[in-house]
């Protein structure tokens, strides 16, 4: 089976976690003992998020240096090195010695006229006071939007088009070569006037960008791996329950929170209805028995909906 | 052909040039369109330095947080991901859109009984005050060394043993993919008792871990692209004079500046003794005519010595 797996940032990071190197690759290290047997069995393309790396990055950045950031291109490709080193190493210690495995930095090509550019709603990087805030908006022409009572700057999120490199992933996983890629939804580029590609300041869902890899790379089965154990309907109200399986109508029907499963159920659906196997939302130490369809939630095109059984400890957000 | 290139560090982020990202893309593109007449009509795999951009990862890193400080095989990652995908974008937008380009992590095996462990050489990050610079060594066993007058801490230089993604590399490269990879000297590991891989506070000589990638592609030239239009003798004596062919012999009768041009001298003997085909050693604007063997120092086999014509302007360290 080929299997792409999306590991959330949150996974790699846990909220309120400080953000040291220990306590990243002693998560790394968790995620790969969860995702080296899936590996054993089957081939495994991974992706991850970046939203507290880069969080980390930007932060790190304008401590040094406040009037020289660098752009979020670049940050993003820091955190794929960043982590796509760790998973690889750490996966490659459980994995046979003769599996290859190899981390691609990757490029994703978005539509300079997607209408997100025109909404920035992805909020990026440290907290400003209004005085600076205002500031780097005049200078950088960032936008700013309020976060309590600061400010934060916010970025396009656009829709993820195409990846640059696709043709390499595509051969990689043909030979059996375990690829870290895309990660933090790939680096955002777009097309410029005289034809050439740059890297734009926006972020891409990393959910919607594993979809596309997916669906690109025909995967049997889609993972995506966070900290809850599957979806919920009506997620915080007494009525709260969660779905074990569901067809992509079914799901469609419902609303989720924007903030957290909704991409991920629209990420799901993406995948199955452009013709992909399955897609499962769960918890990282359930990936073996997700991909049995014993665990998480699991859509699929003809599936009827199908409860779960009472709600799992631990389930932290919708 | 198959041609291995080493961009300089400098070449990336010239000295004395403030570390902004603006300064970076100008510079990758400068280098981008040096090699992009190489890599139309050669399989060219790419590598570079990463001594500035480490470093201000490092200087970043403390500036936010001094006692959460990331260990050198994170920073390695990180530059790989930062400069591998400026380059990999610039020389993508030179080359036909056909042409696949890869940017792969790439760890180093070392082993841990080289003896540069116990003699760390290599300064890296910040400079400290002396009483910062013995609560470190204290608190985190980190060898420091004076630096004027003032501290920085100084890590152990390996030799590289074994490119761990070499595979990937090679089947990549024979596919007609240009490769990136290697950067920074690569991602040193070594083996730990229970036999698994981990990452080590130390730096590999780019050139070494150059001279080892062409050697094991068996790449037909070696380029090692600098700010110096060849090897001097006598460097900063008034006899000096460019070298413009030598056999790895001859050079071995002469001394070489152990921080620029030595490495460079052992790396490209290091690759011909090898059975590799030549190397080359000169400035970045050079590299087309140096694989054409007419600029440069070119190191091969059984080269008779050859003086060059008079030295050019703008060499600027030896």
């Amino acid at each position: 089976m080929r299997v792409v797996a999306a590991l959330g940032g949150n996974a790699l990071l846990r909220r309120g976690q400080p953000m040291t190197a220990e306590n990243q690759r002693a998560n790394v290290a968790v995620a790969a003992r969860a995702l080296a047997p899936i590996a054993l069995a089957h081939d495994l393309i991974l992706t991850h998020g970046n939203g507290p790396q880069v969080g980390l990055l930007a932060l790190q950045n304008a401590a040094y240096h406040p009037d020289e950031l660098y752009p979020l291109d670049i940050l993003d490709a820091e955190t794929e090195g960043m982590i796509g080193y760790l998973l690889e190493q750490e996966l490659g210690n459980l994995l046979p010695l003769d599996r290859r495995l190899a981390t691609l930095l990757t490029q994703i090509r978005v539509d300079p006229r997607d209408p997100a550019f025109d909404n920035p709603t992805k909020p990026i990087g440290p907290i400003y006071n209004r005085e600076a805030a205002d500031r780097l908006a005049a200078e950088k022409g960032w936008r700013m939007a309020p976060d309590g009572a600061s400010f934060r700057r916010v970025v396009p999120s656009p829709q993820p088009l195409e990846i640059v490199e696709l043709g390499v992933i595509e051969s990689l996983a043909r030979a059996g070569v375990l690829v870290v890629c895309a990660g933090g939804g790939g680096i955002p580029v777009a097309e410029q006037a005289d034809g050439s590609f740059a890297g734009v300041e926006a972020v891409i869902d990393k959910d919607f960008a594993g979809a596309l890899l997916a669906t690109a790379l025909h995967a049997d089965a889609f993972l995506m791996l966070t900290d809850v154990d599957a979806v919920y309907a009506d997620w915080d109200t007494p009525s709260s329950w969660p779905i074990r399986r569901a067809s992509p109508d079914t799901l469609a029907e419902r609303a989720f929170a924007a903030g957290s499963m909704g991409p991920k159920v629209e990420a799901a659906c993406r995948f199955v209805r452009a013709g992909g196997g399955f897609a499962a939302i769960g918890s990282l130490a359930d990936a073996g028995a997700m991909l049995r369809e014993e665990a998480g939630t699991i859509v699929a095109k003809s599936a009827v909906l199908e409860w779960g059984t009472a709600p799992l400890l631990g389930a932290a957000a919708g």
